[in-house]
């Protein structure tokens, strides 16, 4: 890291996986076990990993020394061994303060004493991962279309009679089938009032005629998610209240889209979408943020909201997606996530967005 | 908290969803949002969510003040409200040091700079779940009864040609359209040579006649987890390697299983599966633990492994896992979850662990 030296470093410690994922190109998540990855100021990096990873891990790095411990083992202890191997005793750390819980910081205090654990990496390594990379950009263009064609398999799905479960399944089958094995997040599909509910999770309620049937899933693809929303009318034709609400929620997502700029900021991005709601007297019931980053993970830095002074930068991904929750009546979102740059904010995910009555294709 | 008087401490702030959980019946996973459970020595607790979530959570508990905050909010700020007009200023807190990140501490930190926050209360936790009530074993055998239609469904699906990830597909779309929409961790479907990678992950590869198929799986029922192994012959006969790694780990399965008493040491219980693989020249292929706790989460306290002199105790839960395996040749493990009483151990899970060839039964 090219700051080690500028802020007297001796161990860079990271711990989040999506970290060592992007410095190392190893991915795992080590669950309750103990994964790390240790630059030095002046010797060849450590890989850390459990015992059943190290082939996994070997495989995989290049340059980087592979180290593990077995679960009858102390990893700190091994990790002290490491470290006093490459003579660094009395050292300064930077930890990821972020993902590190205070009870591994504690284990690390135990065994490097004379250490001082006070810099930490975490916001450095998030407006890292604000630019992404043409490689990354790439890859996250892929768990998009893969999201497009879940929300498609999904469309296609719809019946009346349905449960949401059961739509859920039939999404995640057919990408698995294809090859797309994981989701950024528990896939929700939602009918009627329960899309109203901005946290509703899918069950067994039935769908039924004249109804939203709102799609909020993603992808990971190579280790980069998508995420996406879409909300879609089933039945003959929209009342309306629904039209009304759903075009008033299209209209804050496209000017948003459009006038996303680089160097305006996160909360001016918000307050456009947020005024077109709120003009028209809907602003409480849009009781969230206008989007977030996103890129290894499906939620990053930052957040675009209200009070976000932070300039939106060449390369950032981030979604765009107001949305309105009238309680027990009507839910409506509409999401796409993008990478800003010179000519604007550019979709990862293209599913119409206008409103349109879907029947049952399946019968079709 | 009964200790809280005896430790003097005036907050007891609990950060980890599965101990909100259980303390208030209230479960949701924040991810960079702050859900918080403080509860104090002489006043109302107070469970803390994003304002998303405020309603759902007003509606699940009872005599718990309930408050939010906004994304465009501080939250430590209004923890720092809330708490100061509970009359508490210059307090000795206990955190959660296992799940509370470094960020976070220093976050209370700052805002209760004379707070002391040296109290643990992770061991405690942690303890409190080693014994699982007649409620929550109710919901594991629940949990393992889907444990065991989803390995049922899996076999039945099995066929030459299929993929590994087909299967997976299959098993979740089965288990989704029955109500079962959360697995305890991505279902591992394992092929032959692959499945002889303990941490193996399922893919493109397609399933030929003898050899073996690895399920790894679990799902979660309000709330509580299973986890199940099987490894199942695909073909005419196993080769005479097949038959002996197999029945190799069924006898440390098998012994381990009928071994188990309270009082016994989670090392003992290890060294009786381990024993009998390592007496055949195999210990080298069983690299990892016997076992683990499992309740509200996959994987909690304790291990059940070498070194471990931690005495089994009536209703802990956990798992009986040998396996063995042999690089780029063949991999076996058998894994029952249960919980141990006066009469010994109670699988949650039942599906035959005896050798039998499996062929096409999609075709029969």
């Amino acid at each position: 890291m090219s700051d080690m030296k500028k802020n007297n470093i001796d161990v860079a410690f990271f711990s989040d996986p999506s970290t060592i994922h992007l410095m190392t190109g190893y991915l795992s998540e080590p669950h309750e076990r103990i994964l790390a990855f240790m630059i030095f100021k002046d010797a060849t990096p450590i890989l850390f990993t459990p015992a059943l990873e190290i082939e996994d891990a070997k495989a995989t790095v290049s340059n980087i020394q592979v180290e593990s411990y077995l679960d009858t083992q102390n990893p700190w202890e091994i990790i002290q061994t490491l470290i006093i191997s490459k003579g660094i005793l009395h050292s300064n750390w930077a930890i990821e303060k972020q993902h590190l819980t205070v009870q591994k910081l504690e284990a690390l205090q135990e065994f490097f004493p004379r250490g001082c654990f006070t810099f930490d990496y975490s916001p450095f390594m998030a407006n890292l991962r604000i630019s992404k990379s043409a490689d990354e950009i790439e890859k996250m263009k892929k768990a998009g279309y893969w999201a497009d064609e879940a929300i498609k398999i999904g469309a296609l799905a719809l019946h009346a009679g349905v449960s949401e479960l059961e739509i859920v399944a039939e999404i995640e089958y057919q990408l698995k089938k294809r090859g797309i094995s994981q989701m950024s997040f528990d896939t929700m599909v939602l009918f009627g009032d329960n899309a109203a509910n901005p946290h509703g999770t899918p069950g067994e309620r039935k769908l039924k005629t004249n109804e939203f049937v709102l799609f909020d899933l993603g992808v990971v693809y190579e280790g980069y998610t998508s995420d996406v929303t879409r909300t879609l009318f089933f039945g003959d034709a929209p009342s309306e209240q629904q039209e009304k609400v759903y075009n008033l929620v299209l209209n804050a997502h496209d000017a948003a889209m459009a006038k996303a700029t680089l160097d305006m900021s996160a909360s001016n991005l918000d307050g456009i979408a947020r005024n077109i709601i709120a003009d028209q007297g809907y602003g409480t019931y849009f009781n969230h943020r206008l989007g977030h980053g996103l890129g290894q993970s499906v939620h990053e830095f930052p957040s675009i909201m209200e009070g976000n002074e932070m300039p939106l930068v060449k390369n950032m991904c981030f979604s765009i997606e107001p949305g309105i929750y009238i309680p027990n009546e009507v839910g409506v979102r509409i999401e796409d996530c993008g990478y800003l740059d010179e000519h604007g904010f550019h979709s990862f995910t293209f599913f119409p967005t206008h409103l349109t009555a879907y029947t049952d294709f399946m019968k079709s």
